[in-house]
Order: structure tokens, then C-alpha cells, then sequence
């Protein structure tokens, strides 16, 4: 099958009929799942990881982002029907594909530097074994020019062949959240850039068909990753104002919540919200590459880059409210039992990636701090060299201050009568995500500082 | 009638009788149509202004903002039913007014420290005349805090009374945009913040009968005055930041436009665009009213600073993308004949405040061009010490190089073809916002540039 000469109509047709072998290569929370879904519309579809473990796991039908809703149960009818297994071994897995979408994590080093080997590595091994005709999709988010620049070159390289001419290479970022990936999958129109019209429209074609939803074609893959890129920047810099406003608030004691829900009241605001720092695999990592980009052409984004440096900066800040708050009740930190509450980066999820709240827990910690932990997403688990508390009681046993560090329901819904009760008084308590208002922390007695609120002066 | 002491039902229904005398001090773009709906209304009305060009205008129902729709007739209608006239002599109004509502302008002067001088002298008159009992109200944009440490006690030094004992003030923020001043003031909610609760109750009250819109109660005044800022500041760092990728994006051969639009496709994403600068009286004003206030509090809003600074660098750029357009042209600016079209900050409004044009035309002519202006709006008026063309053939006559401005409609529409005809051959294009294609411009000849465009190679 000639797959990049087909039309739209016959990609989808010949997707629908199970005629397309499709190699999703990386399956993590984004991998996973759109494998799942194209096989679910009818490939056939292989699944490359290099770690074993999770191959096994996979092709046992046992899914670890229980934190995903409905996954599960898509991948084990997969299995089942056979429309989809795993295995360790790219070569022979993309001899036989007729399309590879390129899942590979693109994060930051240490130093913030785009660290891109993993999927530079990947595209060696698919080069080798490459057959001709084949279309590559990149869903990773990689900086604009990666595609044209770096991919496409050393797929060239690896597999003697030409693209355009032997081999078709498109961009689709993957635009989900985590925790609610297939409910994105299904729903948020994909963006797709290929190096070359026939790219384009099979890649096009292939999403539309297997997500149903709508597909906005660019011009290149560098447009799409740029897409992918501003949006997400868009986000980062936004928080980052409300965080910049958050904390001149604070000085100028105005409650920085009532005034992004007032401004929320005007046509053309959209509110965002101040917190502990941004975490995740994508906002703390994206600015970066644009970043990176500006640097090689003589342009640094210095907006971008003040944003990124003001939501790295928020776990300090966060420190100094438990620092504030303790004083208030007469308490130092080096001697104080401090409870976080929520350590994943986003309410919800089990993923540490980048989360904000490590600083906070390591700042701590080195200040001479007890810290316990509890987060329904990782009951017992070891996190940050810590073992997370069983349940909120259990972690919050004779605590001199709670730190909320995620707005998960279980602490939306905490009793604060009871929690008052448990805690150890007088007690601190530092809210970073705006779900415990200042006059109800004051009337359970508790000496309370929150990321942006107006101090409550305790008479 | 002591108003202050009235209830909320009270108030509207005195408002509506007549029996309410209201002083607006400032008749500009907010305080003329202010002081007419509450007119319209059933109040009593009083327009004062220091300028006597501007009273003897309005008492002859002359409106001079002829771009705000409807506004001239609300103006004849409160003249003829004696609902309304403008005096000069701000004591003698004050002193038989039951509510004074502040429509004063409140600018930052060259270095851009805020200019609240004329703001602060309204005050001196107010209390030297204020009745017991009276409500002041600020529409104007203050910082947070200025009505709190500067308003109120210079209105006890120089009345002799007692704030929220003898009179009540608050905040109340105009949040109208220019061109559609009357249509928001009709519509947008509107934010009320009293040093007591009287204050507000009152303020909220009346706003409330003679507007017709949502009331929203802040904590105080500060806060009414942070939610203003924060409202404009955030579409500030929105350009901001869409402005700096379009200087990236040009850079990396990626179209800004494009990427916004399609970054429009995703649920949490909100486009704001590229310009050549912004302008106006609020948004080139309103950051450093929040600079300000951090400077005294020891934590200056670096990423808020920054955007300013990346707007207010736009006209630069233009300029630049001006000597490029007309290199690829062959020319140079010191012997070219450029067209300017649209001078306005804003389009279809007739307003000038620190229009970033303004700078597009002094470097271009400081650089020894020969510059031609044309806006609908100003047709054959005197602008940046040149007489504005009277229409856009004029304008374009010989012209080797067009500068889009503004969004005119004016300029939407031109037939490019007609255009390409007029000007001087080979000829050069800098769209500054938008409204004309790489492609469609390529097409008829130009030699394009375009803030955030992807560059068109001429072949």
C-alpha cells in the first residue's frame, strides 16, 4: 500500500479496515492512550517502550495511570481483541508499520536545557529499519525547526533514504491534560503541520478518523510545534502575573482572589490564579525551548523567560508564608511538625513531574523542619524520601502547621472543626491554592497565610 | 436628605425622583456620557470642568466625541430637559451637591511617573465646599491605596470634617472602552468599593438605578482600584507577550498570526495580537500606577515592568520592518515618500493619547523620509505637526512605501490593485496589524512586511 499516495477518504478507509499497522513508539500517559485509541477505530497497532516493565505490564492489559479516567478498560479491549500489543524491539516493530507517532518525552536537564536525545535516539533506530512509504508523526513537543532541522536529517541519514520522496514526516503536538487525556483525545482539534502536502493529508486523515475530531492544518511542523508551544507559554505567563500580583498584593493588603474574581466580571479578562509554582511535564519545561530558539537567533524572550522565573520561584515564597504564619503563632520552624497537604503537581494526578511542592518539602526540611506528607494520589507511597501518610488524621496527629499544597477534594471537604481538634495549638496554616478562605481559617482558631490573601490580623 | 443614611431602595428611588443632585467633575470621554445617564436617569446633574472651551460646548449640546454613537443625542436631550448643564466654578456646585463623582483624568507624566496632581486639586475645591453628608466617588483610575491615604485625608484637611462620619467616599472604576463608551456603560458590571459600608451601599445604589448594570462590592476602595488595573494590565502583557512572539516568530519564519489563530482552537487559549504598540489613556498608564506602588513597597513588578517595556519598543520595530520592506525595494528612507494610514491609538476612535504612531512618525521623518497621514478620523486636521491628508488617494499618491497603522475599516477595504496603481513603483507594504496577506499583498506587488509575518521572499 502506497499509503502517503492515498486520498483522505481512502486513508481513513483503509485505517477503519485494519489495512494500516501503526507504531506508537513511548507509552507513557500520552503514548498509551492514543495507541489505544487508533486501535480501538481499527489499526493495528504496536507499541514500543524501552522499558520492559512497562511492555509487560502493558500487554497484561494493566494500565498505571489509574488516574486517567476509562483507560484501563480501553486498553484491556484492546488487548483482548488483539488490535494492539507491546514490545521492546523498535526495529522489526517499524519494519512492519505503515505509520510511527513519535511519543517520546522531551524534557529539561537540570539546567533547563532541552534534553532531546531520547527521540533523537528513537529516530536512529526507526531510520534503520524504515520501509519505504512510511509516514512519521511526531506528537512530542519539541522546539520549532526540531522536525526540519534535526528529525528529518537524521532519519535521512540512518535510513539512506530521501523524505518527501521515500518517507512522509508530519507534526501533531498532542494537546491534553493529564487526567483527563481520552476526554482531550476525543474532543480538542489536533494540529497538524507536515513537511510536505502528502504528510499533511495523511496525517490529517488518520487523527480525523481514528479521534473524530476537528484537524487544523498549518503550514509546517515548526508552525505546529509553535502552536503547541504558545499555548502552552500563554498559560505560564498568565499564572505567573497573577503570582507577581499575588505577592504585591499580599504587601499592599489587598486579597488578590477577590480581585481576579471581580476582574472575571469584565468581556475580555480570563482568569488565572496564583498558587505554589507550576508544575508537570510540559508549562515548566515549554518556555525553555522557546527560549532555546531565541538564543541561537539572537532574540531572548525576556517576557517569557521573567514569567518562568517568577513560577520557579514560588516555593520560596510559600516558605516564607509558613515561616509568617508560625511566627504568628509564636512557633520557629526548626522545631515545628509541618503537614503537606498534596504533592502531585495537579490535584488529581498521580505525577510528581517538576511539582512545586518538592521545593517547598526540601526548603523545609533543611530548615530543621518535621514534614509529613499526605495526598490521597499516593496512600504509603515513598515520595521525596518521605512515606506518605495512610490518611489525613494519621498525617495531621500533632501538626503545628498544614501546608495546602493542591486543591484536591479531599482537602476542599476537610472538616475544619475536626482537623483544628487533631492538629496541635495553636496551629499555622498556609494555603496555596485559594480553598480555605481567611475569615473561616481565623474562626477555627488557626493563624493562616495564603498565597496572595490579605493577612488576618489575629487580635 | 441625609443619602448616606438612606437604603439601597431609598437611594434609587430618590435618584429617580429628582430628588438627588449629582456633581461630575471632568467632562472628558467619561465624565460627559456619566454625567448624561445619570441625567437620563431623573437625577439632578452639574458638569464642571476647568476647561470653559468645553463648558460653553456642552451647555450648547455640543458633544466633541462624535466617535462615541448616540452620545451627542443623550447630551441635547439632558440639556433640553434642563436635566443638565456644565459650569467652571467647582465650589458652588459642590457645595448643593448630594453625590460628586471624580472623572479626572489621572495620566503618568514623561518619565512615567503617575500624574495625580489635577486629581489631587479637584479634592482641594471639593473640600473646601462639601455639604455634610455627600458622597464622593472616584471613576478615576488611581492606584490602590491613593484613596484611601491621599483622597480622604486631603478632603478632611481642607473640609474640616470627618470621613464616613460627614461623608462618605468610594471607588467605582469606569471600565468603558473608547468607541463604545455609552453601549459599556450600559453593560459591564461595575465594581464598588466604599471606605464603609454606607459609602458603598450609596454608591452601589445609584450606580445600580442609573446604569442598569451589575453591582459588584469589593472590601474597599484599594481593591476596586486593584481590579481596574489588574483588568488592563492583564490585556497588557497579553500584547506583550503576543509581541514578543511575533519579533520571535518573524526570526524563526514562523507566522504569528497563524499560530494564534489556530492556538485560538484550544478551550483555555485567548487571542490577543500583535501591534505596532499600544495605546491610549489606560493601558501605556496603568502598569506603572502598579509599578509605582511596588517601588514603595520594596517589590517592583519585574514581569509587568517588562512587558510595558516590550510595547513600548514597537514603534521601533516597525520602523525596522519599514527599512526592510523598502530595501527589498531598492530604496531608502531618506528619499522615500511614506504613507502613514491610521494614526489613532485605536481605530475609529479620534483620540491621539500616546498613540505609538506618534513614534513611527518622528523616527521615519527623523530619519529624513517624507511622511504622509491619513485617517479617516482626522481628515485634514493638524496631527504630529503635519496636516492629515483628505482622503486616502492623496495620501497614497507617489507613496514608495505604506504603513498600515490601524484596522480602519477604511483600510480593510481599499482595493489593492487601485492602490498598487497610485503608489510610487516598485513599492513596499508594512501591515502593523493585520489586515492585509503576505500572499494578497505579494500578489499585487508589494514588497511586504508585516509585524510577526513570516517573511515573502520576492523572486
Amino acid at each position: 500500500m502506497e499509503l502517503l499516495h492515498l486520498s483522505e477518504k481512502e486513508t481513513k478507509e483503509a485505517l477503519v479496515n485494519g489495512k494500516i499497522t501503526i507504531c506508537v513508539v513511548g507509552l507513557g500517559r500520552i503514548g498509551l492512550p492514543t495507541a489505544c485509541m487508533f486501535a480501538a477505530a481499527g489499526a493495528r497497532v504496536i507499541g514500543v517502550d524501552i522499558n520492559e516493565e512497562i511492555v509487560h505490564e502493558v500487554n497484561s492489559g494493566k494500565c498505571r495511570f489509574q488516574d486517567e479516567p476509562g483507560m484501563e478498560e480501553l486498553l484491556r479491549k484492546a488487548i483482548a481483541q488483539k488490535k494492539f500489543n507491546a514490545s521492546c524491539d523498535t526495529s522489526s516493530c517499524v519494519a512492519i508499520s505503515d505509520v510511527i507517532i513519535l511519543c517520546v518525552p522531551t524534557p529539561v536537564n537540570e539546567s533547563k536545557v532541552p534534553y532531546f536525545q531520547p527521540i533523537l535516539e528513537s529516530c536512529v533506530h526507526i531510520g534503520k529499519s524504515l520501509k519505504k512509504g512510511t509516514l512519521i508523526v511526531v506528537e512530542s513537543t519539541v522546539s520549532p525547526g526540531t522536525v526540519e532541522n534535526k528529525i528529518v536529517p537524521l532519519i535521512e541519514k540512518t535510513s539512506g533514504m530521501k523524505a518527501t520522496e521515500d518517507f512522509g514526516v508530519a507534526s501533531c503536538p498532542e494537546r491534553a491534560s493529564p487526567g483527563e487525556t481520552l476526554n482531550h483525545l476525543k474532543s480538542v482539534p489536533r494540529i497538524v503541520g507536515g513537511i510536505d502536502s502528502d504528510s499533511t493529508k495523511v496525517a490529517a486523515a488518520i487523527y480525523s478518523s481514528a479521534l473524530g475530531v476537528k484537524i487544523i492544518k498549518v503550514a509546517d511542523p515548526k508552525t505546529a510545534n509553535a502552536v503547541k508551544l504558545t499555548e502552552n507559554i500563554f498559560r505560564d505567563v498568565n499564572i505567573a502575573l497573577m503570582n507577581e500580583f499575588a505577592i504585591l498584593y499580599e504587601k499592599l493588603g489587598i486579597d488578590v482572589i477577590e480581585v481576579i474574581n471581580t476582574c472575571s466580571t469584565k468581556w475580555n479578562f480570563v482568569p488565572h490564579y496564583p498558587g505554589p509554582g507550576v508544575g508537570g511535564p510540559c508549562l515548566p519545561a515549554n518556555a525553555y525551548y522557546i527560549i532555546d530558539e531565541g538564543l541561537k537567533v539572537g532574540y531572548i524572550p525576556l517576557l517569557i523567560r521573567m514569567a518562568r522565573e517568577i513560577n520557579d520561584r514560588m516555593p520560596d515564597h510559600v516558605v516564607t508564608l509558613v515561616t509568617e504564619a508560625l511566627n504568628c503563632a509564636g512557633k520557629v520552624v526548626s522545631k515545628s511538625r509541618i503537614t503537606l497537604l498534596g504533592v502531585s503537581y495537579k490535584a488529581g494526578v498521580h505525577d510528581l513531574q517538576m511539582t512545586p511542592l518538592q521545593r517547598v518539602f526540601q526548603a523545609l526540611k533543611i530548615m530543621g523542619a518535621s514534614v509529613a506528607i499526605y495526598d490521597p494520589m499516593f496512600k504509603g507511597e515513598e515520595v521525596f524520601g518521605a512515606t506518605v501518610a495512610r490518611n489525613l488524621n494519621e498525617a495531621l496527629s500533632m501538626s503545628d502547621c498544614i501546608i495546602i499544597g493542591t486543591a484536591d477534594k479531599e482537602f476542599k471537604n476537610m472538616n475544619l472543626n475536626k482537623v483544628a481538634q487533631i492538629c496541635n495549638k495553636p496551629t499555622a496554616l498556609v494555603d496555596t491554592c485559594n480553598i480555605i478562605t481567611p475569615e473561616d481559617a481565623k474562626k477555627h482558631g488557626f493563624f493562616y497565610q495564603g498565597v496572595g490573601r490579605r493577612i488576618v490580623r489575629h487580635s
